[in-house]
């Protein structure tokens, strides 16, 4: 048995590691795991920025498994934070207390690796402000794997905010590294094009990919369409630009008539929350994999706790 | 076994399921129930709007069962709410996460039955808007069971902020449609009495009622006075509204002297939190039902997790 | 056996608890406790002032013996406060709801007494507004015995911002009534003086202390230097004094230099969270004992909650 140490970035992980998160993952679905796997064992949640869904989803797992949380919703205005204490201080302080697993989310880049460096604990990173979110990025992998069968072969649109969305930053690591064999179309308004350090990323694993700012064009052959938000709390100053982005973003709203142009085997991801990026009169068609998306979240994290906390056979690949 | 889908509004509940609650509730005030009847059992509270009292109230009937607790207490501010996600994807993501029940505050009127429809488990509605509580009404008719042994041919003078009193409101509904045999006295300043809605349903039911603006004449035939306090939440940009309420409402301040004049064997209610509507003087007399009322929310509450997470026998009334 | 009846504040406590308390706390530490041992057993975490670390040690205590913990972080924005409810009514619902222990931080002196004064279970207080905040001078002491073995012949500096830091002040209590065989150095700016109350107390029983606005004179003879941050809370509207204070403050900064005058076996403790009054670059100095201090607060809380729930052999002391 070996342990995973932690989820910090998604580059950590190899190809290995990530097909036993979805074999372990398959379990938790089927309902096959043992609900007092984790009994006496103990979550802290440390929340710098507000997350009720991914905080919760981590919750969940725990409870799920038979383990106990606790933890701050919003760190950053009520722990000691506002009496000038540092990230590092804080977590050294928590890890102390002898918590079996620490759920981080910073507000600024970085945050996980700082806090793994204090702590005498493993971290999961919920999120680092514009950094990464790497369990989004496996979940959303997931359920890649679980709709088609296959992370290889397939057309991949994703849409959106890509300059601050940590989801497809995340996204486009994993598949680079190690699912290079898909088409990649970085979909978005000219002012919040995916970074060009992803971009690299992608040109040195030899990844196919196109940028576009419609969607009309790759429709027919999409396979996946991944819809974004534009991260309005990332252009606090900048409004006026968050304005053009938002009317820049309005072709690419996924409505009843963008389904009528995709494949019937197709699907529409969204790491949710949504605002109008994509039409409510969709929700019903089988297509819309965002809720299923958002479920195999706690899949994927009981998966992970289990590999952390208890560990996972040796050989397994 | 049968099991109740979730408590939403008031007027849902037939007498027969009132008097299982009830009687389920008895056992858990006698100490009589299973610690570990719920235990793997998982409870998400979902506070838009803060309440202490009826979120910690809840969260200790599960934790007493055996359950856990994850959730929220400031849904509003700090969830992706913030985001601009709508109530319903949050509650569907949630109920994805396979919860076995959601207790919901909302803001809005209308946010439980809104919450159920997106919702694969069941709501508990713990308060939404100016809308119902219907948690509180039921512990309130069981707090008048406890202390009389009966729900008929009472005199139950309501007092207060009856425009804005959720309680109050949802405690009409339920006597008017399953102990009609009481007399209701409405009590309020001239600015906040009982909606036309709530009187006409009394009608319709038959019940005898009167509206008045003081106390004094009803005093000494009244065996439940039930107190509220003015709303002040609900008076945003009505300021000059509110402070004629309050000066209104002085004279329906229960003291030392309004005990006087009540009957020996009659109560005070109150819903909690109180302002200074109830004399802190009176706490001691024995008359004072207030806190046993908070206490019994307990009971209530445990009775009604158990009739939903694991159900009650088919033939109870 | 008997039971703790609460923790409010520091002078209830005779030496025979305290090392009672010291010797249940070697054992949690050693590992020597039983993981159910609080099974079915529940705390209310009730934080009117924001304060993570103190909030997640008692919680975690709670969790590492079998308990479970519900509560706010954040009860004088969240709760009934914002509606007018006193502190009084609040603890008294809340207590009838049955918990076993009530964990309060309070923003007023006096919060803990008020309290348990309407409470119907025990209190601990975990600190209110400019009072005490007992169980931080309790692993204080126990840190003490921990480093030295014991506590009497030691010169102890308690520095910063004496004034207003809850912990010295309790920390002057303990050591005046039981462990008096000690010298106390009072090093603080001239703004933040001791207070005239705990000097009164620490001549009373004749303890030895000196008062001092630098810290160079004592270094080489010192054994514990107790650094303090400067409260600025507490300073709200007198912005100007805090920057004095702040200014006079840095000569009392810890940093390599004064690792460099103090002796080998002396130790630098902290309540944290620390913003600059210790220079992080001495953090891996073996005579910084300020982490081990936080871990041990998890130590003393285990031991307290067993004493208070469960209880403890009559005869020990």
């Amino acid at each position: 048995m070996k342990k995973l140490n932690g989820v910090i970035t998604a580059q950590r992980f190899n190809k290995s590691t990530l097909e036993t998160i979805f074999a372990i993952a398959d379990t938790m679905k089927a309902g096959h795991f043992d609900t007092q796997l984790l009994r006496g064992k103990t979550m802290v949640s440390l929340f710098y920025e507000p997350s009720t869904r991914t905080r919760l989803s981590h919750e969940m797992a725990m409870l799920k498994l038979g383990g106990s949380v606790i933890g701050t919703e919003n760190a950053r205005e009520f722990s000691s934070a506002v009496k000038g204490e540092t990230l590092e201080d804080t977590v050294r302080i928590i890890s102390g207390y002898g918590p079996d697993v620490i759920v981080l989310r910073y507000h600024e880049k970085g945050g996980a690796e700082r806090a793994q460096s204090s702590s005498s604990v493993p971290i999961i990173n919920a999120g680092d402000g514009a950094g990464q979110h790497p369990t989004q990025a496996i979940l959303d992998l997931y359920t890649i794997k679980q709709e088609f069968g296959r992370i290889e072969g397939l057309d991949i649109a994703l849409v959106g905010d890509l300059a601050n969305g940590r989801t497809v930053r995340s996204l486009c690591y994993f598949l680079a590294k190690h699912y290079p064999n898909n088409r990649v179309h970085l979909v978005s308004p000219e002012q919040t094009r995916m970074g060009d350090d992803v971009k690299a990323y992608l040109k040195k694993y030899r990844v196919q990919f196109s940028e576009l700012t419609e969607l009309d064009s790759i429709l027919p052959a999409t396979d996946v369409v991944y819809q974004t938000r534009v991260q309005k709390e990332r252009f606090v100053d900048k409004l006026s630009v968050y304005e053009e982005v938002v009317r820049a973003g309005e072709k690419l709203i996924i409505t009843p008539d963008t389904l009528k142009r995709m494949k019937s085997k197709s699907i529409i991801m969204h790491p949710l929350p949504r605002v109008n990026e994509i039409d409510r009169a969709i929700d019903a068609d089988p297509r819309t994999a965002y809720f299923r998306q958002a479920q195999n979240g706690l899949y994927v994290r009981m998966a992970l706790l289990k590999m952390i906390i208890v560990g996972y056979p040796n050989g397994s690949n």
